[in-house]
C-alpha cells in the first residue's frame, strides 16, 4: 500500500498566518487541522476544511493542549478525564465544521507536547483512545511508529479503534525510536538530500537510521512533512516521487 | 402542552464556580450548557452533561462570543461566515462530549450578547440558522418569543429547522417585546411574588406586562429561569407549580 | 520641527510573526509596541524593546482591547473605569520591561478599535487621559490629527498631559477628517506614488485630500507608516526623504 | 518583630468570584494580588488595590504562569528570559494600577506552580530575582521558609534584593521542608485547632512538624492564610491573636 504524506495545516490564528497551506495542500494526502487550542479558530478551521476538500485531502483533527502562546509545545499536566474531554471537545468542534461542509474527520493526530506525552505516558494514550472509542470508532488514531507497534495495535484493538503509524522524514531519531526533542539543535533535519535518502532507506530497506547510526525498523502508513520551509512545495514533490 | 423550564448551566470556568447546578438540575427541564467561549471548559462541560443526563434534563448548547473576561455579554462584530463557524464549533464540541456519554444536543440557545444581537440583526440570526441547517436539522433553535413569532417560524422553515420560543420570567420587557437591557437598573426582577404573578398571567391570560404596563401576548414553549440567586431552588419549585 | 515616523511594531504573538520589525526599525523614529492584549506577549515585548533601543527609536505603548483573535480591531464595550484600568495595565507591563532594560515608555498610542473609539467617544478619550494623568504625566498621548486639534489640546491640558497629533500616510480620509473605516475597500492606499504625493501636499501646503477631494488642513507631529507590506522598507525611506 | 499575615487576594476573573476579600482584608497585613495571568483582570486588580489601600494592607504582586483554565497551578516550561519577562510584565501591570491610586507594589510572591518551581529550580528563582533586581530593588521577594534560608539570603544579596520568608499555616510539610503537593489528599489542613497549634509551636518553639512528625525549624517573616474557607474570617482572627 502506498505510504501517504501527512502535514500539519491550518495553524494560523486570527490575523496571524503560518505555513503555505494553499501551495502545499495540492501535494499532500492527509491534512492535520489545528482545532483552536494551540492554533486556529473557527473561521480558520472552516477555510482549512474547504481547502482540504477542494484538493481531495483526507482531514484529520490535530488537537493540542490549550496553549496558544506556547503553540501547544509545552506539556501541561492533566487528569485522564481532562485529556479525554479536551480531545473530544476539539474533535467535535472540527467534525461539526466538516459535517456542515459535507465532509468528515477521518483520523486524529495529537499535536506537539500532547503527541510526545501520549508516546511517553500510557495514561494519556489511554485517555485519547477512550475518547475516540466513545465518540466514533471509525476515526483512526495516528501515532509515532516505534519498534514495538504490536503493543500499540493490541491496545487500540481493546478500544475498538484502528491506528495509523507515522514516520518523520525531517526529524532525527534517538536509538530507542523516539524523536530527538525539539530543544536539541539536531532535532530537525533541514537538508533535503538527507531527508530524501532517509525516505529511500525506508522504502528500500524498511529502516531509518538513528542519530547513532542504529537501524530502526519502523513500519509506517504515513510520513509527516512540514510546510513551514521556504522550499516546502518542491521538497514535498520530491518526497512523493521517492514514495511512488 | 406543558411549558418547560430552561436554565443556563455549566457556567463555571476552571476553578471558578457559578450558579448552583447540583441543586437546580433536578428541578428544570432543559439545561443550556456553556461551550467554552464565554464560560466552561471541556472538563466542566463533561460534568455538566453527566449531571443533566442523571436528572433526565434535555441538553442544549449555549454558544456565545469568545469572551471569557466579559462572560459573553459584550457584542463583538463578526462576519456572517464567522458567526456560522463559531456556532458550529461550539455545538460540535458539546455534541462530541454528549455522544461520548450516550446523549446528545437537542437544541441551541445563543448566549448573552449573541442572543440579543440575533434578535436585533437578521444577518446574525441567518448565520445561526444556517449553521444548524448544515449540521443537524433535528437540533432546534431557541429564540425570544416576540409579538411576531410567525415571521421567525417562516424563516426557520426555510432553513428546515424548528424553533423554541422562550419567555423570561425574571426580566422586564420593553413595549416592543424586547428585553430591558441588562445595563438598566430595572432589567432583572428580583421579587419572586412579582415573577410568580407574571407567569400566572401568561398561563391564564396569555400575556406578560411590559414596563409601561402594555399587555404583550407572547406565545412560548419554555420559560427561562436563573440559577444564581440564593433562593433559586425554592423559586424554581414555585414556578413549576404555577406552570403545572 | 521635523515630522517623525511612527510604526506599529512587536505585533507577533507566541510563534506567530507579523511585520518586518528588524528591517524597519532602523528607519523609523517612534515604535508603537503591542502590549499583549491584541498582540505580543512578555518575551516578544522584551525583544521589541531591545530592538527599538538598539536603533535609538522612541518607545510608545500601543494598548488595545483584550482580543487576540480579532487583533484588537473589534470594538468591545467597556465602562470608563475598565478603559482606564486596561490602559494602565498595558502601559505598566511595557514600562516595567522598558525599565528593566534601562529605557522607558515615552508616549501611548491606543490600537485599532480602541483608537477609533477614542476619537468617536469622549468618555473613552477621557478615561485614557485620566490613566496617563494618574500614572505619569510625562507620557504623551498620540491621537488622530483633526480639523479641531485645539479642542483636544484643551482637554489634554486639563489632565496635565501633552498630545502628539498623527497623520496616516496610507489611509484615506472622509470629509470630516475621520479615517475611512477598514471594512471599506478604499480604506488603505497601496500605491506608494499617491502616498508620497499626499505627504508632499502636507509638507508643502499643510493639507491632505479627502476621498471627495476636500482639503483637510491637519497639523501633525508624526506620520504613521505600516510595516506589513513587501516593500515597506523602501517606502519608508522615500517618506523620510520627502519629510526631510 | 511581629509575624505578618499574608493572603492571596483578588483572585476573581471577569464575573467569577473567589474568596471573601471584603471580609478578610481588614484582618490581614499583606495582600498577594493576582495580576491577570492565572486570575484577575485590570478592573478586578483596580478594585483589589483600592480595597487593600482602604484597610492599610501592604500590596504584593502575585504573578503566575499564563493559565487561567488551570489557575496557574500547572507547571509550564519556560526559558529563563521568558520567566523574567512574564514576571516583569505582571509586576509592571499591577504597579501601574497601584501608582495611579497613590500606592505601590512592595513585594512579589510568585503564585502556584511558579512558586513551587521557583523553590525546586534555581534557574527560575534566578530569573525572578533578576527581574526584581532590574525593575526595582526595593520590591522584596517572598519565598518559602526552608531549613536553608541562608543560601537564599546570599543569592538575594547578590541581586541586591531582600527576601521575606513565609510559612504555611494550613499546609502540611514533607520532612525536607517542602510543601506536600496539592495533588495529595493531606496537602491542606482544614482543622482550625490543628492549625492554631502549629502556629503556637512556631511562636513558642520555633518549629513546625512535618507529616512524619519531624521538627522543622523554619524562620519566618510572614504566615500565609487562605481565604476561601467558610469560616476564614474567624480563623484569621484566631491566628492573629496567637501571633500577637
Amino acid at each position: 500500500m502506498k505510504i501517504q504524506l501527512n502535514c500539519d495545516m491550518g495553524e494560523g490564528f486570527g490575523l496571524w498566518k503560518m505555513g503555505n497551506d494553499e501551495l502545499l495542500m495540492p501535494h499532500i494526502d492527509m491534512a492535520n487541522l489545528a482545532c483552536g487550542f494551540h492554533a486556529s479558530d473557527p473561521i480558520t478551521m472552516t477555510k482549512s476544511v474547504l481547502l482540504a476538500k477542494k484538493h481531495h485531502v483526507i482531514i484529520g483533527a490535530h488537537p493540542g493542549y490549550h496553549d496558544l502562546e506556547g503553540f501547544g509545545r509545552r506539556s501541561i499536566s492533566h487528569t485522564k478525564q481532562e485529556i479525554k474531554a479536551l480531545v473530544l471537545y476539539q474533535i467535535g468542534a472540527l467534525d461539526a465544521i466538516c459535517k456542515a461542509n459535507d465532509t468528515e474527520v477521518s483520523y486524529v493526530k495529537p499535536h506537539g507536547a500532547l503527541y510526545n506525552d501520549m508516546m511517553k505516558n500510557e495514561d494519556i494514550l489511554d485517555s485519547i483512545m477512550e475518547a475516540l472509542s466513545c465518540y466514533n470508532q471509525n476515526i483512526k488514531l495516528m501515532i509515532l511508529s516505534t519498534t514495538n507497534n504490536d503493543h500499540y495495535k493490541n491496545l487500540a484493538q481493546s478500544y475498538g479503534i484502528e491506528l495509523l503509524f507515522e514516520l518523520f522524514a525531517d526529524r532525527n531519531y534517538c536509538d530507542d525510536g523516539s524523536l530527538v526533542p525539539r530543544l536539541q539543535s539536531n532535532a530537525v533535519i533541514h537538508d533535503s538530500k538527507t531527508i530524501t535518502k532517509r525516505i529511500n532507506d525506508i522504502k528500500t530497506h524498511g529502516y531509518i537510521k538513528s542519530i547513532n547510526n542504529q537501524k530502526l525498523y519502523l513500519q509506517s502508513d504515513t510520513i509527516c512533512v512540514h510546510g513551514d520551509n521556504d522550499n516546502a512545495v518542491e521538497f514535498v514533490q520530491i518526497l512523493k516521487k521517492v514514495i511512488e
